[in-house]
């Protein structure tokens, strides 16, 4: 490491602190190479844009209006924002949006607007929902009720239709995984709406977390429909898990008529302030349109297929060891049994797990190359105990 | 820019993207030189760590618990926190924090944390607190009460005293500014003290949004205390203010055995979530840890000293050319009549405006010769308009 020094109160990092620094460096350089069990991918590079890492950059406030914070990048966010519109379905014209800091501020967002919307309403989430999602309700204090899910991840259709049915006279809002954390499995936004429309439930809101999903279903032929043409009111995507970046980030989209009549209210207590966050990071904005700018749709469409293809590669590769292994239609989870694979394993390749599950997903940076190492891995670890 | 590419599904940005990257930071890097009315300071160089923007770093999850998530740099955000604690008057032992994504994170935090400890309290803040705190008290559902400001803006002692005397029934969990936006004024921890002592409210919280003044008293001698030896419970502080940083980041502080009780009621819900985001920022605190030990405590002291030099030097020369202005003590917040300074020049030199104050701040990277090019602007369109 170099050091750039910039001000007379500034000394040079110490010896130990610099080896410490570059340690941790080697460290990481290492563990990435290992790296099966997150949804979040390792190949990009924004050096193009480090440039901008030297100013005090802020995107706060709302990216569709004027700021007196000059050191933005509000146009390239609002292109972003376009570029995920469309993604989703909508025109530019219907949906308002921003970059957030990760999958929770998106999904606080929408469940915030949907209480706002319906005071009274009950929220219903399945049990395989993430676990930030019972927080962000706690933190904003909104009715709810957890339903079951089926054993492929997707939320159980009848427990919603029963559970809906004896809370008829509430509004309803619909928290839908776009991809669940564990399995990659999509609730079908066709078959809610049927259940709500067989209830007569009329008020109502969906929310869509497809923090994975929203960049994977697009770009497969034939995937679920879950965007705003599916007629749901907002959607949290994440920037950091398909497109990459090395700072977590994310998208909050939302029709805008419903924006439009919680900003009445903000406005009333004497402020514009439309985003969750103030102060904003202005970077990832710049990163999330380089990747869209350099990769496009065909680019990610390409990626996609390859992450299929090597998620359906390291099925066959862990049945041919005897472990049952499976994913979900659309999906790049590879789901498989815990106590299948040593904890030692598990752990030297950063796989997630939950009660009997254990999961690698086949991000773009995962190879064939890798699959093989962690099958080897398993083997040799079997020989040694056999 | 030099482009750099890595991976086939990418092409490289064509040429007018490529252009308008570069004016977008052109226009940027001059803004940056007319940059006077907010507390961010332009003064830092984080090049050093570029290297780790290369990998998908994630905080995800609680600082001080192991992660099966190994990028992350967990280990120097321990360290950050107890800088930060030892700063606002703790024992690292007593407290636990976070590396957030800026102010509204940690002062919502603070907030929840208050309403999960009295869900029946009644909250006080003053007028001149943050506009995002109306914001983030709707969003959680708390019950407020919001208080007058004297000229200053410090919170008017009498009316806490008189609309606190009203709800003595109920938990009191007072808001209290250290420097508010506007004015920079401190709302005095003490005075707020012997307040609810006078009144005998036994059961109270203290929040402190000390977002620029966190890292602003504790280098002044004798200034005001506001931090846990002031027997506050929780705290927030900016990282892209005065110590500077590209990405917004923060701090948030509370008390361990508040943090550790509501704990137990997330642990219930079936989570061990502890931070308000999910997937964290890994590399503000490599930022903020860089600037610590590059700066140290007497380099931050210097650093403030001459924040305050300077914030004279721009009253001095604005009450020279017939500006009223003046600023709280301890703050390098300069204030003055809004309607004094031509809006053109308020616009160029990016100064905020609330009703009829404007205020230029003094950060690291303010100068002499800033100032005198402000006063310069003004004089000279004087002249042009008489």
């Amino acid at each position: 490491m170099n050091e750039v020094l910039n001000s007379e109160e500034m000394r040079p990092l110490t010896a130990d602190k610099i080896q410490k620094l570059n340690k941790h460096l080697h460290f990481l350089q290492n563990e990435a190479d290992h790296f099966l069990g997150y949804p979040c991918t390792r190949e990009f590079d924004y050096q193009t844009l480090f440039q901008f890492l030297q100013l005090p950059m802020n995107n706060v406030g709302d990216p569709f209006r004027a700021s007196r914070y000059h050191l933005n990048s509000h146009q390239f966010e609002r292109e972003v924002v376009d570029f995920f519109a469309r993604l989703c379905g909508a025109d530019a014209a219907e949906v308002w949006g921003y970059v957030t800091n990760g999958g929770t501020e998106g999904n606080m967002y929408g469940i915030y607007l949907a209480r706002e919307l319906f005071p009274q309403g009950m929220l219903y989430y399945s049990e395989a929902t993430h676990y930030s999602v019972p927080k962000i309700l706690r933190m904003v204090n909104a009715r709810s009720i957890q339903i079951r899910s089926q054993y492929n991840g997707e939320i159980d259709y009848r427990d919603l239709f029963e559970t809906l049915k004896i809370h008829r006279d509430l509004p309803a809002i619909i928290f839908a995984n776009i991809g669940t954390t564990m399995t990659g499995a999509v609730d079908n936004i066709e078959n809610i709406k049927q259940i709500l429309k067989q209830l007569s439930i009329k008020h109502y809101y969906i929310h869509c977390d497809a923090a994975l999903g929203g960049m994977l279903l697009p770009f497969i032929e034939g995937a679920e429909s879950f965007g705003f043409d599916a007629d749901i009111d907002s959607i949290a995507i994440s920037g950091h898990k398909m497109i990459g970046s090395p700072l977590p980030c994310g998208i909050a989209l939302a029709r805008k008529k419903h924006v439009d009549s919680i900003s009445r209210a903000i406005e009333y207590i004497g402020t514009f302030d439309t985003t969750i966050s103030g102060s904003r990071n202005a970077i990832t904005p710049l990163f999330l349109w380089y990747a869209i700018n350099t990769k496009g749709f065909d680019g990610f469409k390409k990626i996609c297929q390859r992450c299929i293809e090597i998620a359906d590669y390291a099925i066959a590769e862990l049945r041919a060891i005897g472990i049952e292994a499976w994913r979900n239609p659309n999906s790049i989870t590879v789901v498989f049994a815990r106590r299948k694979v040593p904890e030692i394993i598990l752990k030297r390749w950063q796989i997630a797990t939950e009660k009997d599950f254990a999961h690698l997903i086949t991000m773009s940076h995962v190879s064939r190359n890798h699959i093989d190492r962690f099958i080897q891995d398993i083997r040799q670890l079997d020989q040694e105990v056999a």
